[in-house]
């Protein structure tokens, strides 16, 4: 038996947003791999089996799936959203640039997804209908002075800013702080989207001007859209809609 | 009968990257309305009409589904990749915006999809797995040195860069420019994606370093990554895998 490993983006949690490729490659799947709430939304059936794991724990699952499909295996890991987007991706390939050589002659694919800023994008309108930037605010990987750098620069660019964990427990204040960054360029009221739990039955979407933006109106299954200068609301009888033009000046 | 208008996102080509969503949209659409290649990937069936035009006519496009909607047809306007992605979502909420009072009551949904700088990733491997920014190259719709203002902070914020858009009839030094204010800023040899036409029979990818890379490497159907300085590649049988780390210092 020839194995593979296929990288699957989910996306944001309604299955009508799972593309058939990836439905296919589960289905064909032995072994699916993943973060325990991804791993739980696969059906499980005979000649499948099932990998669930725990967060912060990516490389050991890399490795994991990698030494699977080098045996014959036919591994699917999970990820929500687009695996490519702060997601597993890197993590494996991370893990074949370090790891045995042997590795690098896998088939390895990658299936996108749907991912979180764009579901909320289109839930809200078109915040990121212009120029954009995703920016992951955990500092886990990266220290603190870079994000914050990364975010004086994306504003003073005028893009819109996709904010992607926006609240890690190690610090729950850097949201907060990102806030003062973008306040301290931008003086004026440019709407901020609290996007949380796209398209799952907890869905909830909150926009206000950027001075009364604060960093406990999200949680981890929150993403953070930061219009830019030019974002607009249009007010409609319900929730208002929110969008960037497509022309700057 | 009570119209509504999907804006949907038939993602890069491949029709396995099409959502479920979008296709029950167009199972239960009345017209189909969109640029004519992509209309021309719908299934005409009785009871559909297919309303094909052409490309720069976005806002006409926008008022004529509107209108339909309006008069209680189902709508679906049809965007290649995602419609909230410099395509056809910020077209509509601009015609709402401006455009007639009752036209904000609608039943307008956007319906995201797979974006071209995300499916190319995908194919590549994961170069756009830190921080990243899209850019839309063309300048109908901005002034040059704004883009080139963007070009150049997204560089100094360390970025991976996704360029759409990259060749205007208009200006096809656009990308040359760029490149040049890259060179000018990143002094390495970061690795430069061309993905045409990913997903369809005409993929090809290319992956040259920055001191290399060209303009006319690119057509109006590639989405081209510039890595950011950690993006690295991984040598192997046939094609090298190209990501980005997901920690930074």
């Amino acid at each position: 038996m020839t194995g593979w490993l296929a990288i699957a983006g989910l996306g944001p949690g309604d299955e009508a947003l799972v593309t058939p490729e990836v439905t296919a490659a589960l289905a064909a799947a032995t072994d699916v791999i993943g973060y325990i709430p991804y791993v739980a939304r696969v059906t499980p059936r005979p000649g499948l089996t099932l990998h669930p794991s725990d967060n912060r724990v990516e490389m050991d699952r890399a490795a994991h799936a990698l030494m699977l499909a080098a045996g014959g295996a036919r591994v699917v890991i999970v990820s929500s959203g687009d695996p490519g987007v702060f997601a597993m991706a890197a993590a494996v390939f991370e893990a074949v640039d370090h790891g045995e050589a042997a590795w690098r002659t896998l088939d390895i694919r990658v299936l996108p997804g749907i991912t979180a800023m764009l579901a909320a994008s289109a839930r809200a309108g078109a915040p990121l209908g212009h120029d954009f930037c995703a920016i992951n605010l955990s500092d886990n990987l990266k220290p603190w002075p870079l994000i914050e750098r990364r975010v004086r620069l994306a504003a003073e660019a005028d893009f819109a800013i996709a904010v992607y964990n926006p609240r890690s427990k190690a610090r729950p204040d850097g949201l907060d702080r990102a806030f003062a960054v973008l306040r301290d360029i931008c003086a004026d009221a440019r709407p901020v989207l609290f996007a949380h739990a796209v398209s799952t039955p907890q869905e909830a979407l909150h926009i206000v001007p950027l001075p009364d933006a604060r960093g406990d109106m999200a949680d981890m299954r929150t993403v953070v859209i930061v219009g830019s200068s030019q974002t607009r609301i249009i007010e409609r009888p319900g929730t208002p809609l929110l969008y960037t033009p497509r022309s700057a000046s």
